[in-house]
């Protein structure tokens, strides 16, 4: 049927079967929803993938995405400047933005160390967060380094570089470098958890 | 967060969000998919939406989607009109192609009957059916009627509906009307399947 299919809506359904996680038939079941729509809902539709076209940046601070030299968390009066939590990604700030618990800034580096995939601290926003230590440093200003990046090999092996490397402002006493928790998630049950998971739950226990 | 999201970036989550089966999480990885890909990506995107705004129609014929006053399968050459397979929407039409195992023509209702949405036959493509079958009464060509409206409540009833109101060209012998099977579905344990589906293979079972 796909090549009796008119060729607007067999190019609509590629589109969406091209993104992440859409399999054919949600892109046919996404397709003819859109079809069904007024051409109301289409255009909005367009006009905001044309948004994201222009303009958009790296947040020169921190490298969060931005509309602007600075991006929203670092334009926010009242952030803290001494705790930088490092994360991966944008979509990573978001989530931690929901929890509305950190009050500093961010910095995202773009990914995580990956060296099969050629991907080394060249690859990512390190220097970058070098030089902010570096004037943090200048002012003799203590920071807190909140290692976010994902609970993963990659991330790991990430969050382990970064300590290594800022070691020397440990030293100094002008860095201190935390990770997050690592452990069973909220609601979750003991006898399924994985033996890794469970692992980390044990070996980072706390008093009561 | 969402607040301190650039706005194009927001809007298009937004966007990804309306459509259904796609939650806020997924919206936004959608997105930051687009943002790292190339702007020759999002173009494509772009362009694929246009493409479905203008041109496209019902099949005069069958209802189907079409770019041209008849869809491809009624143009389809050697396609068999003793058989109209009786479908909610265009999505089950390229479901049932996709067997290869269905020669004859199509027709498209359109939805199936929900009074409780205010959907009667009016509503409905079955004026086009009746006239197709008015059509072929009176060169006095024998027709079956495949009924392939879903296995749900409403699906039943559009069917049962369907078979009430054709009963006259049934008596005079110049109309058969047929169900696609209810039964188990290939691949399934008989052990896991529920009450009604089970009835149904039961009650459907064939001389082996």
């Amino acid at each position: 049927m796909s090549a009796k299919l008119p060729e607007p809506v067999q190019n609509l359904i590629d589109a969406f079967n091209r993104l992440p996680g859409i399999g054919s038939k949600m892109a046919g079941r996404l397709t003819f929803h859109l079809l069904q729509k007024s051409e109301y809902d289409v255009n909005r539709f367009i006009t905001a993938l044309d948004g994201i076209r222009t303009g958009l940046q790296p947040c020169e601070q921190c490298g969060n995405i931005s509309d602007q030299p600075l991006c929203g968390v670092c334009r926010e009066p009242g952030r803290s400047a001494d705790q930088i939590c490092v994360v991966e990604g944008p979509l990573d700030v978001i989530a931690l933005e929901r929890t509305a618990l950190y009050h500093g800034l961010y910095h995202v580096l773009g990914g995580v160390l990956s060296p099969m995939d050629g991907i080394g601290p060249d690859q990512l926003r390190i220097q970058l967060l070098q030089d902010r230590l570096n004037k943090r440093q200048e002012i003799a200003a203590h920071t807190e380094l909140i290692m976010a990046t994902n609970p993963s090999l990659e991330g790991e092996a990430t969050a382990n570089y970064l300590t290594q490397r800022f070691q020397p402002l440990v030293q100094e006493k002008l860095l201190t470098i935390t990770r997050i928790a690592r452990g069973l998630p909220m609601g979750s049950d003991i006898e399924y958890a994985d033996p890794t998971t469970l692992a980390r739950a044990l070996e980072g226990r706390n008093n009561l």
